[in-house]
């Protein structure tokens, strides 16, 4: 178990770092935040702050060597720099699980290893794949990249409209997956978690609404059978014991009309869609994610209120501060570009179910 | 309205102006924190801070110049230091509100003007004053230094043992005042919020047990009626109406055997009676307080879950990071010395009534 007063090392400065510095902090440990950017949203909360390149090998060492253990807020972490960092402190969760999150085509190849239900999927390198495949895939199907894609960018929607110009030049991104478009009933997530001593606590899944790509928010208790609720924890229990994985793990889900489950994907880190428990449970996943990574009982996943977090995108003119029945998470971003993630809020109400 | 990306200063820098300032950064807020000690718990969590003393009335200045509004965490700040610093920006709560709670007479005083119902008491400057008040006031009784009293500190229980000797010692601290010891069925706290608007509001009545004149827990709901909840409620309000308070007001109040409520005595800043609220409701006292002093919509106090707070105090052995179902609140303090205030866990389960 890590000493109270020790330093916990996050790589990535972003509001997922924020918070997770602030649940450290209420845990009595220090932070140390890495990231490029010197307008970082969360080094004005944590406690040393080293800003530098990913690429900066020197400059990581000498930053993991101020750390007890380390962890990180975004899967875009190059090889390299968790190879010579994991040299001197120990980084959960562990490289793999972060490799395989970071291959869409890895990472379908993963869930098929145990069973997982996914979309139908397959491997496009060329216009050549492409038509291959899409006979089989058949439209509607999405064209994503397999790296590097996230809030819905780098991903093509594949209709009969869709022009061989426009598959051609989203290839020029790099080697992509071509996903059956599935008309899903909800959009669901599990965030759950697994210490070293393989511990596994699910907080409630929640129910998710996508707008343009980027979540608009996630509502719990969600409006699905009991059944399939234990059914999606399942299959992220599944999923984090095969990896033997230490921390916070977000994934997300499809229920389909006939109430299959069928995984998406999987984010080894906390999980904007987890950001509900905040104000849901005693124990949120900042604090679970940290208890994890510090080798603590982890808190027991109960939801004590119900809950609608709702993400504050971009610039806006209503005035979320004066809300009065919901707590407001805002991030420090100065500026307020479209789409841009700013803050959160969430509304609370006495527990239903 | 302050704007988004202000800097809200806070004298003192221990485990409350730490939560401010928590609860500032979620609202979009710097802040600035002053204190004398180096290793204030606050400086951590703060965008800005300095190390300086209150009568250092030139680094009060220059620190004022960076705050757009400015606030307080604990009592005893000089008056001096106070007006010095008004004169740059303005100080919420107001002085004033400041002034009364620092003296335990004018306290009393300003109770009594609002026909609010206090334990018997007398002002004691020698021994020929308290050998007067004795014969009305009756044993068992509390002597208390006027000033600068938390915690249970400078507070003498006066019995048929109690000898001259220890009274003239405990004179020589200051004006005291002498208290009829009152046998209450319970201690109960009211934290309510007012803004410059003159909006009021309150959150549920926390029941509190102290140990050795320090606050071991708080629970809500209260076992008490809605009528005697609604009683404490009318008597905060009171109190906060009158003095055009901006902020948010502990007051701790008795309720004595025969259901009356007696007012006790008011803290013009958060409370540590009202940390269950960071468990309990959507908007906590904290966030509550920086929203009443930077001229928001307050919080609407409704409580989602029952909860009980207990302290975390001085060293103890219980590693309180493995409990499974309670939030942790450690306040980053290197030292636990016996009685400190090391921290704080939030028992919550879902609301009863």
């Amino acid at each position: 178990m890590l000493k109270a007063g020790s330093t916990i090392g996050i790589l990535g400065g972003g509001q997922l770092a924020r918070m997770l510095a602030g649940a450290a902090l209420k845990m009595g440990y220090h932070t140390h935040v890495y990231d490029p950017n010197p307008k970082s949203p969360a080094f004005e909360i944590s406690s040393l702050k080293t800003i530098g390149s990913f690429e900066d090998h020197g400059l990581l060492k000498k930053f993991a060597k101020t750390c007890d253990v380390l962890t990180y807020e975004f899967e875009n972490i190059p090889h390299k720099a968790l190879e010579e960092i994991e040299q001197i402190v120990q980084i959960f969760p562990r490289k793999t699980s972060l490799y395989i999150s970071q291959d869409r085509i890895k990472e379908k190849q993963f869930f098929k290893s145990l069973n997982l239900e996914t979309v139908e999927y397959a491997t496009i390198c060329s216009f050549e794949d492409f038509s291959k495949s899409i006979k089989q895939i058949k439209i509607p199907s999405i064209l994503k990249t397999c790296r590097e894609g996230y809030d819905g960018k780098g991903q093509l929607l594949i209709t009969n409209k869709t022009k061989k110009k426009d598959v051609e030049e989203h290839l020029l991104q790099g080697p992509c997956i071509l996903e059956s478009f599935l008309k899903f009933e909800k959009e669901l997530s599990v965030i759950i978690a697994r210490n070293d001593n393989g511990d596994v606590v699910s907080f409630d899944p929640g129910e998710n609404v996508h707008k343009s790509g980027i979540l608009y928010s996630t509502t719990v208790p969600s409006q699905i059978s009991k059944t399939l609720q234990i059914d999606s924890i399942i299959i992220a229990g599944k999923i984090v014991n095969s990896l033997k994985y230490v921390g916070v793990l977000g994934v997300e889900l499809f229920l389909t009309h006939d109430d299959r489950v069928v995984v998406n994907e999987m984010a080894p880190r906390v999980h904007n869609s987890g950001h509900w428990t905040q104000n849901g449970c005693a124990i949120d996943q900042f604090e679970q994610h940290i208890r994890a990574i510090s080798g603590h009982a982890l808190g027991d996943g109960e939801r004590y209120s119900d809950v609608t977090m709702i993400n504050i995108l971009g610039d806006t003119t209503k005035n979320f501060r004066n809300i009065t029945n919901a707590a407001v998470h805002f991030y420090g971003k100065d500026e307020a570009r479209p789409g841009r993630k700013m803050g959160h809020v969430n509304y609370v109400s006495p527990k239903t179910s």
